[in-house]
C-alpha cells in the first residue's frame, strides 16, 4: 500500500506543479533520460526528455492554461515500474489521462504521459452493445 | 537492439491479431494478470483483465471494425517493461497510441494500450508558438 500511496501521491504532485505553474517542480518530477514520451490531447507523440520537456515549458508557463482536476486516480505497479489512469476534469471536459512512472533511487519519477478525451464519462454497459460508436477501436 | 526488435514484433502482432480479428491471438498477447489498463478512443479508463479483454473481445470481434495501420513505432524500453509509441492510421484519421509491455518468461506481454486521436499529424514548430490552441493541455 505504501508503493501505491507514494506513487498516487507523485501524481498529485504533477497536477500540482501543472496548476501552479511551476516549471522547475514539473522539471524535477520527470526522470533524467531519454527514455520519455508524452501525448498531449490532439498530439503527435513527443519522445526524449527536449522534445517533452519542452513543450511542457510551453505548456506550464502558458498564463492561459486551463485549469485541469484529477479525479479517480489508480494505481497499477510492477516492481520499479508503475502508472496512474486517471480522469482530468478541463474545462468541464473529461479526459482519460495515464501517467507512467519509474522508481529512480527510491522516487517515482514520471516517464510517460498521454490525456485523450473521453467521449462520454458515464458508461451505460446495456446500451453499450447497441452503440456501434462504442465498438470501434 | 534485440529487445527493441522483440517488442516491435510484439506491437506488430497485437495489430495483426486486430486485423485478422483473432481475438485468441490477442489474449495470448496481453498478461495473465489485473494489473492491465486499456483506454480506447473516447472511453474512460478499463482497468483489469475483466474488462480489459471484454472489451478487446467486443472489438475485434465486430466485423465492422475499422482497419488500423501502425505506422513509424518508437520502441522504450526499461529493463522488463517497455512500450511502443506509434500512429495509428484508421479510416484515414491518424491517432497515437501508446502500447505498453511487461516482458514475462521472455516474452513481451501487453499491459496497457491508449490511443487518442491527433487534431493534426504533421507539426510545424513556428507556429506552435503562436498557435494557442498547440498550448492548451
Amino acid at each position: 500500500m505504501n508503493d501505491e500511496s507514494d506513487i498516487i501521491a507523485a501524481n498529485t504532485t504533477f497536477y500540482a506543479a501543472f496548476a501552479a505553474g511551476d516549471f522547475a517542480a514539473m522539471t524535477r518530477l520527470w526522470a533524467d533520460d531519454d527514455r520519455m514520451s508524452c501525448i498531449h490531447p490532439g498530439w503527435p507523440p513527443l519522445i526524449g526528455r527536449t522534445a517533452v520537456m519542452d513543450s511542457w515549458r510551453d505548456i506550464v508557463q502558458n498564463p492561459s492554461r486551463p485549469r485541469i482536476t484529477c479525479a479517480e486516480p489508480y494505481a497499477i505497479i510492477d516492481g520499479d515500474s508503475g502508472r496512474v489512469l486517471c480522469i482530468e476534469i478541463v474545462d468541464g471536459a473529461a479526459l482519460a489521462a495515464t501517467n507512467a512512472f519509474r522508481r529512480i533511487d527510491g522516487a517515482w519519477r514520471l516517464v510517460h504521459h498521454q490525456s485523450s478525451p473521453i467521449a462520454q464519462i458515464i458508461r451505460q454497459p446495456q446500451e453499450d452493445a447497441s452503440d456501434p460508436t462504442r465498438r470501434l477501436h
